[in-house]
């Protein structure tokens, strides 16, 4: 390909080539990756494992060959030359911002990181089953150690971590996060403490009880229609956990698991990965195979989930729509289990271990914990022979309670054991984002509740479609969210959210 | 690559290389077709089309660059050198016959089968659902031209035809089968003649009963786990068509349909794949991604197939193990339904309409017809305006049947839709050759009535796997069954077997 006598439009369509390639090898490594947690016999593991290597190394290759590089540097030239529109500079823009992380990245240690996730992984399943931290602590020293080494090779401007929470937060700083999250540590914690000072307690009865787990699922998917989820193009498999995944075009897959004797971690599970599945159904076609057909963000995808699954399905007025629905699919449940009470034991607030557990307050001060932990550790200033006692002291000051396992505590997460350093604040950012849309959706629709409890979610999906969905990555996840919402990413709706709920449930 | 530098190590280990990638692409593409079958949402058809697109070009790509040319240039002076093992000289041979033939075809002829078959496919099932050929036709004539113009490309010793016969079965010619099949035709077609004369019909009443279908699929993954398919390496899911995809090492996947008031749909459907899925979970682990670690070729596929079919679940031993686990899993079959009368209704020879419902005997007529028919088209010695009468009239002299619709006659295969001629002798040769694997089965392991009225199928299939499975390419179709069985391919076997078993049940 002779890149320097293409005009503008023939380098776009030489690129978008390039893109389509690497979008579809991408797609199969998707569809082959949910089939492993789905369907695939355990026999197949080492064959699988090949394959998508295979994938990632030819998707790697086509993306960082020279043509990349050349194209880019003819279409900025044009950009700047002002020939291009402001959707083609931010493609241009965000496909640079991923070629210039793929070819820093030396091959050499892509390929240790590669190895050391791989000997982290089992070795992390086998610390925790014995809750043995020391276990663990070689693989994560060295995996600290790579994934500094790659922080240098990306580049940073201010903090060396702030290029690992770039690859999941476009633009996320160290320093902007630590004033978010002491500030919403210090709004947070006294109303936490003041709900468990409250003396009222929340009976979760309702939801635990002995439910048919197939019957869980088809309440489930009923909801998730009605929210909009389109199962022509998209579908709902069993794994081991739930997660969701945009395969391509049309297809999207969401995964669930249940509990007999509680409706919540299917329903709400469900629910949340179909919060994202709608964002993945709502990205653009027309830009598809390219950053702009892409989610902005993991915070900006988090934000759809926690919407829908929060701000939505844990309201008064979702279970006033959904009671009946409930009902029909089990018709056993008691005569005096009303919206009412149904809406209350969803909304326990109560510190516990588990972070995959914990409520939506409580959520946030378990991800204050390890942002906190990480950026220490990141930094040399605590070493990882310290964490486990780090992590329970932590746990005592945030929510009052210590650990008495390191697999109920350091070792819980699977995310250090795949080097994802930075990536657990996204899931507090989706929390915020989530609050300020949802105020924004209100202040541009008008109270969402009547059209809610009448099971309506047409208005609040198409709004989240037109200031979010459709965008893709063509705005950076703050500016994203200030656009849609006419305020910087913060605590403050938040706080006014969990204040307004969680006040009135709990008294205060 | 500096192939000329290489030693003859260094270049199997390139080349291996090469073939491994290649094969992880077809792994890739094997997933996501069988997934089309299965699971995806219909909304994923575009998108999933582009995928298998890409995969394929990538891996056409990889395999028919210039290195493959050149380190089988080498590796050839070293064969001729003396300086190979039986097995490379095997794995270079297989993997120049497939070099060649993707070399020699261009890529503006790739490109026309492509678009012919993507329109062709459309515009055959339409023309089968109004019955009406004319609609086919013109896209018949392209693919027949396309077709002719590809057996030139690859070339051939005598007939054109071969070229395409050669795909699906190495070293197949047109000549060879047209005296295997006027041979064949000759012993059967009077023997099928006298068993409608014989007066006796059987009652198929014991199997088209109303059978629940989840409990059909129950029964029939017993039967096959109890034949050897190893469902740590492989799965039964329910699709449109029954197949057997081999993904990749401790992968295999089957698939099932079913019919709530007919057993046999189901039951020999499952078994039938799992025939082919022991062939799979068979191959060479150590060849895995080349030549060795594929099948042989479709015939010997459809062996496996069609002998656990057929030879194994068609016999009367096989129900005598088989019919308390079918009474295991419907209690209420009524009690005077013993082997016997399973045997007789699963043996039921009546000539049909349709290829698919065809009998044991009846089938390998169809097959006749279609082999006669496409050699007479693809020379021009047919046109595709006279193909249904032709149809027609075959079906008359071979079964006695004429078809009163084109729904019912040339139009109910998908094979010439998607230009497939060639392919249909491929599953007589695999009637032919399990009669003859059988037969030499138990001369090495003395009658084989006992083991499997017994439920016992170690000895067959350990026996099929070290005189079939594990050679994958290494010998060609016809000298890999002579080497099993002692004899030249032919319809003896297949005509003792049938004469024995349906002599004895139509009393001839």
């Amino acid at each position: 390909m002779d890149t320097p006598d293409m005009d503008t439009n023939e380098r776009f369509a030489a690129l978008r080539k390039i893109l389509a390639e690497v979008g579809d090898l991408g797609s199969a490594a998707g569809l082959l990756s949910w089939d492993q947690e789905t369907y695939m016999p355990k026999g197949g593991l080492e064959g699988r494992a090949a394959v998508l290597s295979t994938l990632a190394g030819l998707a790697h290759d086509a993306f960082t060959g020279d043509q990349v590089g050349d194209l880019l540097a003819g279409l900025e030239e044009a950009s700047r030359a002002g020939e291009l529109s402001d959707e083609q500079i931010a493609l241009v823009g965000e496909t640079r911002r991923d070629y210039d992380r793929s070819v820093r990245l030396p091959a050499s240690l892509v390929k240790q990181l590669v190895e050391a996730r791989s000997r982290a992984l089992p070795a992390w399943q086998q610390a925790r089953a014995e809750s043995d931290f020391a276990r663990f602590r070689p693989h994560l020293e060295l995996l600290l150690d790579l994934k500094r080494q790659e922080a240098q090779a990306i580049g940073y401007r201010q903090a060396p971590f702030d290029a690992l929470l770039d690859q999941y937060e476009a633009g996320a700083r160290q320093s902007d996060l630590e004033i978010l999250f002491r500030d919403l540590q210090r709004e947070l914690q006294p109303f936490v403490r003041a709900i468990l000072d409250s003396g009222i307690t929340v009976d979760t009865m309702p939801v635990r009880q002995s439910f048919d787990e197939e019957r869980q699922k088809a309440f489930s998917a009923e909801v998730v229609r009605a929210m909009g989820f389109d199962f022509e193009a998209g579908r709902i498999d069993r794994a081991t956990h739930p997660f969701c995944s945009g395969i391509h075009a049309g297809d999207v897959r969401l995964t669930w698991r249940s509990q007999k004797d509680d409706l919540r971690p299917a329903f709400f599970g469900i629910v949340h990965e179909a919060g994202h599945g709608l964002y993945e159904q709502g990205l653009s076609r027309e830009w598809q195979k390219t950053p702009l057909g892409e989610p902005a963000s993991l915070g900006v995808h988090e934000s759809q989930s926690r919407l829908w699954e929060n701000l939505v399905a844990r309201g008064r007025p979702f279970w006033q729509y959904s009671l009946p629905l409930l009902k029909r699919h089990f018709p056993e449940l008691q005569d005096d289990i009303d919206a009412e009470r149904i809406y209350r034991a969803v909304n326990e607030v109560r510190p516990s271990l588990i972070r995959v557990e914990a409520d939506e307050l409580t959520y946030n001060l378990h991800i204050v914990l390890r942002f906190e932990l990480e950026c220490r550790l990141f930094a040399g200033e605590l070493a990882a022979a310290d964490l486990p006692e780090a992590w329970n002291q932590k746990m005592v000051e945030l929510l009052g309670i210590r650990p008495d396992s390191d697999a109920g505590g350091v070792l819980q997460d699977i995310h250090w054991s795949m080097g994802a350093f930075g990536y657990f604040p996204t899931y507090t950012l989706g929390n915020l984002y989530a609050a300020q849309l949802f105020e924004a959706a209100e202040r541009a629709l008008g109270e969402l509740a009547p059209a809610i409890s009448r099971g309506e979610f047409e208005p609040l999906r198409e709004w989240l479609r037109e200031q979010v969905h459709v965008h893709g990555r063509r705005f950076k996840p703050r500016a994203l969210i200030e656009r849609a919402t006419g305020e910087a990413p913060g605590q403050a709706a938040f706080m006014r959210y969990v204040r307004r709920k969680f006040g009135e449930i709990y008294e205060l």
